[in-house]
């Protein structure tokens, strides 16, 4: 199953940011959906108003088990109705990254930039889900959504500033980031 | 850039046995066709009498940098004219593989059942690609490709008994293991 965001003019969430922080940008677009689907050939054409990115959710690649451990005993829900902020982070990533063995990227990853320590301080508050994006011939490697309660705002900004601080984000090429607001709920729906 | 193995009617490999070694077998057909795709959407439907597997190269997952080196040292093309034996072995492993994290895989993968070193004396006679499958929402894991000369079908039954006798080949829930010849290249080849 395979998730994809689409930029567009109507979606679940409106865009209140979309901005380049490496590489280019994506189309400004008001809305974005999140739909699921058994295939990531969607029958949408590209246009200069909208885009689609698709990813999906894949087996751990450097959590170690006393992270894992931590992180299964602070499980952050996707979708809690009280998280009406959001986050879609796409990034790419450098050929000499992949060009790296595993330990190294690990090394990298945490034991130098503590990707997984920095971010378990805001958990569960800020819910994540990584999909990944590479494999299936995508634009970018990764896919990161956020989702939390507008009071998180502040924390959501230093836990993004502290990732890029660190050794791993030199590696990254392309990174955009667009910021959501949850539509109202109309009684349709 | 996707891999797609096609069983059918037709193709410039010539199916010589097709076995289930665990779990449910494929559609026996007399060819394979191996093509390049943009997508993994291609327009064929399943039918009872051929198949198609997709998969992708990716980056390494399991091999350190002392392994690479050495794997480097042995680079074993694929391609070669008088490497007319091949063999395509999809697996799928179970979920409990895929539960583990990466430091545990690591650890049967190759400090258990030696799959890197086991694997390593058989190059470059025994050209190997290996196809990630998993993330693409195919039925099996991965799709290795093996290219062989006739005298090394000896050595190749040896490779794939070791590999097949590791700690690691417990958490297989499914392989087949396809066997093929080329076909003679005609004149209008």
């Amino acid at each position: 199953m395979f998730t994809v965001f689409r930029g567009g003019r109507s979606g679940a969430w409106r865009v209140t940011r979309l901005a380049s922080v490496k590489g280019a940008s994506l189309a400004q677009t008001p809305s974005l959906s999140v739909v699921h689907s058994l295939s990531i050939a969607l029958p949408i054409l590209p246009s200069l108003t909208s885009w689609r990115l698709a990813g999906v959710t894949s087996h751990l690649r450097y959590t170690e088990r006393t992270e894992k451990t931590e992180l299964d005993a602070r499980p952050a829900a996707i979708g809690r109705p009280e998280a009406t902020c959001a986050a879609l982070i796409p990034i790419k990533k450098s050929a000499a990254w992949w060009a790296l063995t595993q330990e190294e990227r690990r090394g990298i990853f945490e034991d130098k930039s503590h990707h997984i320590e920095n971010s378990l301080k805001y958990l569960p508050a800020i819910a994540r889900q990584l999909y990944h994006s590479r494999d299936l011939g995508e634009p970018f490697d990764f896919l990161t959504w956020f989702e939390f309660e507008p009071a998180q705002a502040d924390a959501f900004e230093e836990l993004v500033r502290t990732l890029r601080a660190g050794e791993e984000w030199k590696y990254v090429e392309r990174e955009v980031d667009i910021r959501l607001e949850r539509e109202r709920l109309t009684p349709d729906e």
